[in-house]
C-alpha cells in the first residue's frame, strides 16, 4: 500500500474532507508516516491520534483484550471529532475489511456523536502478495482459507490446505516443510521483501528477509499464502 | 468496479502500454463495454478478442473444462499479440487473484513468445461487498472462507461458519434460511444491487434484486457472505 494504489474515488473524498484523522502508535510510527505521504499528497490535513497501549499479555481471551483496546481508541477519537467537527476521512491501511478495527470504531463513534459514513475500499495486502508473485491465490476451483498466525494450526488440523495467513508476529512453520509459502512483508512501501518456495528451503531465507524489512522501515507486517503439497 | 477504481499505478500503465486486449463474450457483452470505458478514459485502444465457447455440460470434470477452454484462449491471445507486438495490457474485472484465467493465460503465452509481464492489483467484489454493506468480512479474529457457489454445500458440511462465495450461477440457500446474508450484484456500477438479512427472511428480495441487475446490465456477476447464526 502506497500513494501508488490511492484509487480515484478515495482521492475524491481526501481533497473534499476537512482532515484525515490517524492512529500515532509512538516512537518512529512507520504506518502514520506513510499516511502523512498520502495525506499530503492530497492536501489534506493529518491530525495524529495517541495510540492506547495494547494488553498483549493474554492471549487465551483475545476477543476481550481487543475490545477494552477498542474502547480506549474510540474514546481518543471522539474527542478529535468533537473538538474538530467537521468532514473526517481515516486513511486505513489496506483495505477495511480483513482484520481492521477502523469500522467497529466508527460504529460506536456514531452511537455516540450524530456522524454518517462511508467506506471505500482499497488494495490489501493479499491482492499485492499475489500480484507479486503473480499467482492466483488457490488451485482452479478451490478455497482460500483466510485466516490469522494465531489460528494457523488448528485451522490446517482442520483438514485446510490452501490458507493465506494474516497478523503474524513470528513465522512458526515447523511441520510444514513440504507445504510451498509465497510471503511477503511491508508490501507496496520501499522496505517490500518477497519469498517463494518451499517451506524447508527458504525458511532462513525468511527470515533474513523478515528481519530486512524491520531494519529497513521499523516496522514489519507481513502476510503469506501456504499450499499443502499436491 | 469501474474507472472510480483504477489505481495511480494501473492508470500509469495504461497510458503507456500500446493497447488493450480483453475477451469478447458476445452480443451485448457488458464487462467488455465497462473496459471499454476504462481504456477510453486513458486513450488506449482496445482489442476484443473473441472468446471461445465454454463446454458447461459437464460439471463432474471441472478443471479439465476449465483447461480446455483456457488453451482456446490462449490460442486466441496469441495469435493478438504476434501480430500486433507491442506492449500489451490485460484489464482484469477486479482483483486477479480470485477465480480468474488471466495470470494463467499470460503464463502459458509467455511459453509460447518472448515476453515478460507485471501483475498489479485491483479492487476486487469480496472488497466492495464489505465495503457497500459497511462490515468486516468476519468476526473478531475469525476466519474468512472463500469459496465457490459450486463448493458451498461440501464447506458448510465440514464446518465452516463464514464462507465469501463467489461464481454464483444461481442462489440455493435451502437450509440456510438461520444464517445471515450479505449480497451484492454488479457491484461498482450502475446496475449495482445490495441485499443484506437473515437469509429465510429476504430470500424473495435477493431473487428480485438479482433479476433486477441482470435485466438492468444484461448480465448478473454477485458475491455473498453467508454467516452462521452465533
Amino acid at each position: 500500500m502506497g500513494p501508488q494504489h490511492v484509487t480515484p474515488e478515495v482521492a475524491d473524498v481526501l481533497r473534499a474532507c476537512d482532515y484525515v484523522v490517524a492512529a500515532d502508535k509512538g516512537d518512529n510510527d512507520g504506518l502514520l508516516a506513510a499516511r502523512r505521504v498520502v495525506a499530503g499528497a492530497y492536501g489534506v490535513e493529518l491530525v495524529a491520534v495517541t495510540d492506547p497501549e495494547r494488553d498483549r499479555s493474554d492471549p487465551v481471551d483475545y476477543p476481550a483484550a481487543v475490545r477494552e483496546w477498542h474502547e480506549a481508541r474510540v474514546a481518543a477519537y471522539e474527542t478529535v471529532l468533537r473538538e474538530r467537527g467537521g468532514e473526517a476521512a481515516f486513511l486505513v491501511w489496506g483495505d477495511p475489511s480483513l482484520y481492521d478495527s477502523t469500522i467497529r470504531i466508527v460504529e460506536e463513534l456514531a452511537t455516540r456523536l450524530p456522524l454518517d459514513y462511508d467506506v471505500l475500499p482499497g488494495i490489501s495486502a493479499p491482492q499485492l502478495l499475489a500480484a507479486r508473485h503473480r499467482i492466483v491465490l488457490h488451485p482452479v476451483g478451490a478455497p482460500v482459507h483466510i485466516t490469522t498466525a494465531r489460528r494457523l494450526r488448528d485451522d490446517v488440523s482442520a483438514g485446510q490446505t490452501n490458507l493465506l495467513v494474516m497478523l503474524t508476529s513470528s513465522l512458526d512453520l515447523a511441520g510444514l516443510e513440504d507445504w510451498t509459502i509465497w510471503w511477503g512483508a511491508n508490501l507496496g512501501t520501499p522496505s517490500e521483501e518477497l519469498v517463494a518456495g518451499r517451506v524447508g528451503e527458504v525458511l532462513s531465507e525468511l527470515g533474513a528477509a523478515r528481519a530486512r524489512a524491520k531494519e529497513s522501515a521499523g516496522w514489519v507486517m507481513d502476510v503469506h499464502l501456504l499450499r499443502a503439497p499436491a
